[in-house]
């Protein structure tokens, strides 16, 4: 067999791509261990049956040829119209490209603005994927440090460093964040906008969590002075609307970066079923109700995790708003987030991702998704928080 | 707005993308004038219902969450025992890779042998986004030229010559061929494999047309000696089962190149949605009785064609034996492809693509897809000829 491109072989830079401990689980499960599964960000509920309908009477109506491929446009505009209710910056569908799927949209924003070679930059903790996705986009990833003091939130002083220390073009944040939950506040995304305009770079700012804000206000950098000429937003319908395996999102940007997305997307995927933008248009007709609706087990979850987190002293939660996870601190225990996770899974069956998968920053931290029903969770939670108990008093 | 990369704003060398002469018969039509559509390869006849059927009960049986990424086992088995039963080759769910679409399989093969900067060899004349997909990838596309009065095969030393001369790491074939309709004879195969060996180059396959054969047999490259180490086959449902719009291949090679490309979907596109897998599934379960179904249109009325190319002399139809195009001789009008199809346009209100948007090689030469009636069709191809006829008079 001929050579396979350094890119491709080289894109999991440390030989893992963060999903052991997920797979590990998934090989006891298979093994017909029960295993309490709190690693993967999916919900508990299915795609609602009302959507699924809305997508088999559009293919049923004859919508299974070749789509638009930026998107239908009755689906650009729905999209824009939202953009423009939620931020209040004039959007139309021609700042809207429709992707199969946020993955896609990430990586479609990195091609676009990166060449190869370019730096991109990218905030640790972070989404498992992103530094992979920057080097498949051919960019070079350059992790921006945080602070678990400082809620694991960016330092524009730091960023502003690493972007001229590297020439970097482009940042990507992601609020609300996976996987520390944090929302950030207006006064970080002020002090990161005015990097993005003092050195010219991109900010690719992945707000695929936007429907699940538990305290606070979620703010998307586009909105601020100026930045919709350098902002790249990343939505999608699968956190939103448990359509997770539709894979269906979006890249909102400036018109003339999105007309290149498109030939770009002639170039990679030529489009979305069209019964799948049908199914998606349906369900953001159905307005926010729907979205609440979808994010309500988190939020009570989230309440019943604070309760029981409030009366034990091993395991903290960073300051949080937001997201499907809970982002736990078992430096208590004088374990690894890696070395707490398996012996959890080994021991007590429960299987939560080490934070050293979202980036070195995280090491001492373990993510936790709420996606399993309110008893259960509440009670792998209590086993959690007893295991930590035991460990840090035996340390 | 910060700079775009180089790549996006470049996917286009001509500041087209071929499609002009299309998107020229979608404006007229939005003006309200009948336009005789015969440009884009889409099937008259929709996705069969019972494969829509299959797919709305996978969906409203909770096949909604995140699907596997290399795909689902059952569709991975179910298309490598087709292959095998075609092809001969033993080929295991290993060898599978299933993708969102043909287009994206050509993006992802090409993104996973060639390193920004490789030259990736491809054949003039092309489908139109070969170039744009290859520069997509990083790579430097570079044409092999083929000619007209060899039916425009591929000369396996004019293919030697330019691996030779540019280090190539692959080539790019598809066969049965858009836009020629050839179904590459074995000697040429044979010619093109030796090449590959000597030269140590990967050989992609775009074998999405090898259910539509009107003449001879589809031989894929992949089943001779020592191909299959250095071989990656692209296949879709799109063309075989009228799912376009679906947007659902594969890649089918060497197992540990499969197991890269599955790194390269996590970070691209995160698989498939499972309920289109289902439907695929179920598509392909049909058996080839379906695919004969769904090709029968283009038999005809390429039977249809042949009699009316057989009582005129301006026209001429390059020996062919697949796939749903027509690609028609009209350089006795002395007009280009492109002039000849804007004239076609305007003048009669039936749209073809000009050669040229396939490539250089292709210039007087127009393609015709068989997607209309076999009535409107006959009367379309007629016309067409009394057209020409007439420039070539008047010429």
């Amino acid at each position: 067999m001929p050579g396979l491109s350094k890119r491709i072989t080289t894109l999991n830079a440390g030989g893992s791509d963060g999903w052991d401990l997920f797979y590990k689980a998934k090989r006891m499960i298979a093994e017909g261990i029960a295993v309490t599964e709190l690693t993967i960000g999916e919900h508990d509920i299915r795609t609602d049956p009302a959507i699924l309908e809305a997508m088999h009477a559009a293919a049923m109506d004859g919508h299974t040829g070749y789509s638009l491929i930026p998107g239908t446009p009755a689906l650009r505009d729905r999209i824009a119209a939202r953009v423009t209710e939620r931020t209040g910056v004039p959007t139309t569908r021609d700042n809207v490209l429709v992707t199969p799927g946020g993955q896609a949209a990430l990586f479609a924003a990195h091609m676009g603005v990166c060449d190869p070679g370019d730096t991109a930059l990218f905030i640790d903790p972070h989404y498992a994927t992103y530094p992979g996705t920057l080097r498949a986009a051919g960019a070079v990833p350059h992790a921006v440090a945080t602070r678990p003091e400082r809620a694991f939130l960016p330092d524009p002083e730091d960023v502003a460093a690493a972007a001229r220390a590297t020439g970097a073009v482009s940042l990507l944040i992601n609020t609300p964040n996976n996987p520390t939950g944090a929302i950030y506040p207006r006064a970080t995304l002020e002090g990161l906008a005015r990097v993005a305009e003092a050195e010219d770079f991109w900010l690719i700012s992945d707000e695929v969590y936007d429907t699940q804000i538990w305290e606070g206000r979620h703010l998307s950098p586009r909105a601020l002075p100026g930045m919709a000429a350098r902002t790249l937003v990343l939505g999608s319908m699968s956190k939103s609307h448990a359509m997770t395996g539709s894979r269906i999102g979006w890249i909102v940007g400036p018109e003339s970066a999105i007309a290149r997305f498109h030939d770009l997307s002639v170039n990679t995927t030529y489009g979305v079923p069209g019964y799948i933008q049908d199914a998606a248009l349906f369900a953001l007709e159905q307005g926010s109700a729907l979205e609440a609706c979808v994010a309500e087990p988190f939020r009570r979850r989230r309440a019943l995790a604070q309760e029981i987190l409030a009366r034990q002293n091993a395991v903290g939660l960073i300051p949080s708003g937001g997201a499907m996870y809970l982002f736990l601190d078992i430096r208590s225990t004088g374990l690894s987030g890696e070395g707490f996770a398996n012996a959890l899974l080994d021991h007590h069956h429960i299987a939560v991702m080490p934070g050293e998968s979202f980036g070195a920053t995280a090491a001492g931290f373990v993510r936790v998704a709420m996606t399993i029903p309110d008893e259960r969770f509440a009670e792998a939670l209590h086993s959690l928080c007893r295991f930590a108990e035991g460990v840090a008093r035996a340390a």
